[in-house]
């Protein structure tokens, strides 16, 4: 520990010293959080296990031994804490008279642009606020029906700095849609409630399509690098949102840094498990970062297989299917591979759970063998839906085919974002 | 959950329709904070004890069942999110275009007290960051001298909002001094130095006062109730330090009523422990608003029993004189009374050690037994000399002492600060 402060305070005096674009200096956080999460976790893995703080893979041998769970927590605060060293730096510039940070409207003030400083504490308070839950979630096993409205608590000082800084609460109609709305409706209250249940989806989708070696952060890191290259898109001096996409890379590079840090040791085989806690880090992150830059709606189209997930997964969420405890691909010890899993349900179906089937059915997306007294059907996700058209997979193989549909989702993504897009809007 | 939530929300409409003065409103949460602490701790009992989270109470007998431990998590939650939801109706009034928060420089100025949120804000990451920490020291059980550092580390934020609202970095020297300093000094650097060993200083002093029920929140409520006192005293519109008081306020009422929630289980005999997190809290809630209202001194002087009981350890905790892993006072189960706790010292005694007791021998600290080849000593701590003082006590009657003890040394404190203080300072 005390090594990696020498080195922490070293790093951050070269920072201090050559870099005076504060861009830069985010790099050299990420990559210096990167290092120090690589260092910690495997130092950390002891002090885990002690603390009971493990699971089991469920996807491995029985006679592995337990695994040390929630090292998300790790990853979160070195992230947490190089934001707090990191803060001062885009506001540095400010205090020599240069104003780098307030080139719009604050270049000529002679205020501090407390707004924008308010801006980063806000989205930390939502952070560590949501690391702080998740950590509690991954310690006490709060029910579902709870946990569900964590992220929305946790989403409150960034709505409050949003009402400060912005209160813009109108949305721009869609093209084909304008007939009906007109072409702009002012949402009002509305649009908070839009944004924290952002807040939710973001977390929770992350968190349900989740479950074998590297997953997790694999599908994170694949949204992360596609907000920082969208935001690398705007970097020109003549664009007005130039100031929110830096705001954006700030808290997106150090995030993709210690992301990095950690996937070493949970990419399969898994030394460590993230645990509930990174999921709800990340999907905050997208969040924060969706609200405060002003392209929630951009950050959405990167989440087009959590989506369908969700939407997938909806008839067992909410238990007009049953739902079993775990959804996970069942592991096959003969052939070394991951099946699809399954769940029973007894005969005679309620309405709602018939219909559902039916319509899966007849899109193809699940398998049902039909019994005496029950029926047996896929579980309802994206992972055993894979699998069901795929055949068995080894559980690497499909961690790296949920990493590269997310990849190609994004490049979709990009294609609505950049052509399509004129379809709805006059503008990019 | 459900239920506390309507009651929540309930009371949230009560406050926002009948009291449009945010001092109201704050005395309004911190009742409800209280109730709902004093609502959730007993629910909570069986996760903590389900994840492990248990101590064994030193002064019992031994075959009380474990007790869940680390509870000032809950009380801490119960608070910050208390203040999530507080936190807009201070600046509720400028929306309506009163502007009662920003009555002194912002009132004709056509901007929001960005600044002001800024601190809210700040205050509020010290302290989850703080509560954060604790946590984690309470479940991984963190070196002694690594966690030293931790509240530095959550003490970040505020520093950074203190750099760029305030900036005051000079003192004004006491008049007995000024013949060496002159009559003002600019601190510079050093001024943050002192307000990070402020926030160390606070928690950790708070957190090794301990060890028996009930003694953490008792103090804690003293000093807390103390600071409040102080904050009323200054609440006339004449006064320019209206503001920060109000803003001390803000944070220690809810922290009151949290604290009360607690203590109701906390107290002799303990139903449940509170854990570092609850001293690490209390600790940086007096650092922050220390600080960020300006009366860092003040609020020192309210610490005057725990800077005895720092200064008297010091020569076991910085390992002059050996530190056994506890030094509370020893339980004698014949008698159903404490008994002060003692260290054996192997001779021949090294040089500072001999020193240090000699010294505290000569101002009568404590009590030496010399053997053949080692020597006995009491531990250095406030209530082992007062076991010593006063004889082996009930562990209610030391703790209920420990309280007394603290009240007469704020009314010291309240004496100091108001009369003494012209021998100092020109002015109140």
């Amino acid at each position: 520990m005390f090594i990696t402060t020498l080195i922490f305070l070293f790093a951050l005096t070269i920072i201090y010293n050559i870099a005076h674009d504060p861009l830069s200096v985010s790099v050299g956080f990420s990559i210096i959080g990167g290092l120090i999460t690589c260092k910690l976790v495997p130092e950390f893995k002891e002090s885990f296990i002690k603390a009971k703080l493990t699971g089991k893979d469920l996807a491995k041998d029985d006679k592995e031994p337990p695994i040390p769970e929630c090292m998300g927590v790790i990853c979160a605060t070195v992230y947490l804490v190089c934001m707090f060293f990191f803060i001062p730096f885009p506001f540095m510039e400010w205090f020599s008279g240069k104003g780098k940070i307030s080139q719009s409207e604050e270049f000529h003030a002679p205020t501090f642009p407390h707004h924008k400083l308010g801006e980063f504490l806000a989205a930390m308070l939502s952070l560590q606020s949501m690391t702080f839950l998740g950590f509690a979630d991954d310690i006490f096993d709060i029910r579902w029906r709870h946990k569900l409205f964590l992220p929305a608590i946790a989403s409150i000082p960034i709505l409050m700095v949003y009402y400060v800084n912005f209160g813009v609460t109108h949305i721009v109609v869609p093209i084909p849609l304008r007939f009906i709305f007109g072409r702009i409706i002012d949402l009002g209250f509305l649009y908070y409630v839009y944004m924290s249940m952002m807040a939710i989806f973001c977390t929770n989708s992350i968190n349900i399509l989740a479950g074998i070696n590297g997953v997790e952060i694999g599908q994170s890191l694949v949204i992360a690098c596609s907000i920082a290259i969208n935001d690398f898109l705007f970097l020109n001096d003549a664009d007005p949102a130039v100031e929110a996409h830096l705001f954006s890379l700030y808290f997106i590079l150090p995030f993709i840094g210690v992301s990095f840090g950690l996937i070493i040791y949970n990419w399969y085989p898994s030394e460590v498990f993230v645990g509930d806690t990174y999921c709800y880090f990340a999907g905050m992150t997208f969040a924060v970062v969706g609200i405060l830059s002003h392209f929630s709606k951009t950050v959405l189209l990167f989440f087009i297989p959590q989506i369908f997930n969700f939407i997938y997964s909806c008839p067992q969420l909410f238990r007009l299917v049953d739902c079993p405890r775990h959804r996970l691909p069942r592991f096959n010890p003969s052939e070394n591979k991951l099946e699809y899993s399954r769940v029973k349900i007894q005969k005679p179906l309620k309405k709602p759970a018939s219909f559902v089937l039916d319509l899966f059915e007849l899109l193809r997306l699940v398998k049902v063998d039909k019994g005496e007294t029950s029926i047996e059907v896929n579980n309802f996700t994206l992972m055993n839906l894979l699998l069901l058209k795929i055949g068995p997979l080894h559980e690497r193989t499909l961690a790296i085919l949920v990493v590269v549909i997310q990849i190609l989702a994004s490049c979709l993504s990009f294609y609505i974002r950049y052509h399509l897009v004129h379809f709805f809007y006059e503008v990019i």
